[in-house]
């Protein structure tokens, strides 16, 4: 009951009889191209329904980032338009969406692996999909960065890796510093990862 | 054919009957973290089938991009390990996997979906998984910034949406031209979108 996800088949709107939704690209080149029409058509109908925030799932978006996922938590309806292969009439993300996004510099065979990324993501800051219900409470930056540090559970030793001696100490204070050095440390790596590439 | 999968569960490699594989943090805190003993045992099993590649779904790993698809997408085998909640025991990333990557800078409930869309990633680039096969010869750079570019398909109309001009006239240096253009544009704006947040 935490969030409802509804599947629309594009084909449901297609332009004939024959359930086409796609096209070759105007200018030449590889690939099909999915038609604007069949998008407008469905997602008029999905507003005869509801009011609803619409996302397209492109290469050519804005990176998703943890601050989109807390500004699109709050909506009460979202739909998401997966492209495929060779893309999607611009017009689409021109006209019928309220925004783009891409998960990053890569290339997949279609939106839909990045809506469900999109979709765990908002699942979890839904009230009641934490199983402990406290950790929502605390909903924050600061929790976000939390996990970034390194984790570590029993055994202290396993074969002959150990677990570090500040976590064992029980020195709350000298844990948390520890910690938040090693999220700057992860995070700074994390970044540099980027300017690699 | 063109891709085999299959799901290890890692409570066939719990530490107890009750199929015990997590436990809590050392130093405190909230959640659980994933025991390294589990997925040691889990991944000697592999071993003893096949030589494997072992990454690690983990949101402190670099970001996943397209180079690395490429360099991935010849493996033979690869093995990915999904955290869940609070983490996956530090030792597993340092000991235990060839590598680590995160989709980007925000979290998901698990590495599923993270594994879901790099497979995506790899599946499109092996052999016979595009319908046209004349379009995996030229797999490139060059083809991999091509749907940078925004498309368009018939009609050359719709509501009062325009294709733009130069994409209807058949002046093949001119659309090349505007392409590349536009795909210069599109680089900057998602490149811009990082440095936003």
């Amino acid at each position: 009951g935490v969030l409802e996800v509804e599947c629309v088949n594009l084909r449901d709107y297609a332009v004939n009889a024959y359930g086409k939704v796609d096209d070759n690209p105007y200018g030449g080149g590889e690939g099909m191209v999915l038609m604007v029409e069949p998008i407008d058509k469905a997602l008029g109908h999905i507003r005869t329904k509801t009011d609803t925030h619409v996302i397209l799932l492109s290469p050519r978006g804005p990176r998703f980032c943890q601050q989109d996922a807390r500004r699109l938590a709050v909506k009460p309806h979202l739909t998401l338009v997966c492209g495929h292969y060779e893309g999607v009439d611009e017009r689409v993300a021109e006209h019928l969406c309220d925004e783009s996004f891409s998960l990053g510099d890569f290339v997949l065979s279609g939106g839909e692996p990045a809506a469900l990324a999109l979709v765990d993501s908002l699942a979890r800051l839904q009230p009641g999909f934490l199983g402990n219900p406290g950790s929502l409470a605390d909903e924050s930056f600061e929790q976000e960065q939390y996990i970034e540090y390194p984790q570590y559970t029993r055994p202290a030793v396993y074969r002959d890796w150990k677990v570090p001696e500040v976590l064992l100490q029980g020195d709350h204070r000298k844990i948390a510093e520890w910690r938040q050095e090693q999220a700057r440390l992860a995070w700074q790596r994390f970044r540099g990862s980027d300017s690699d590439k």
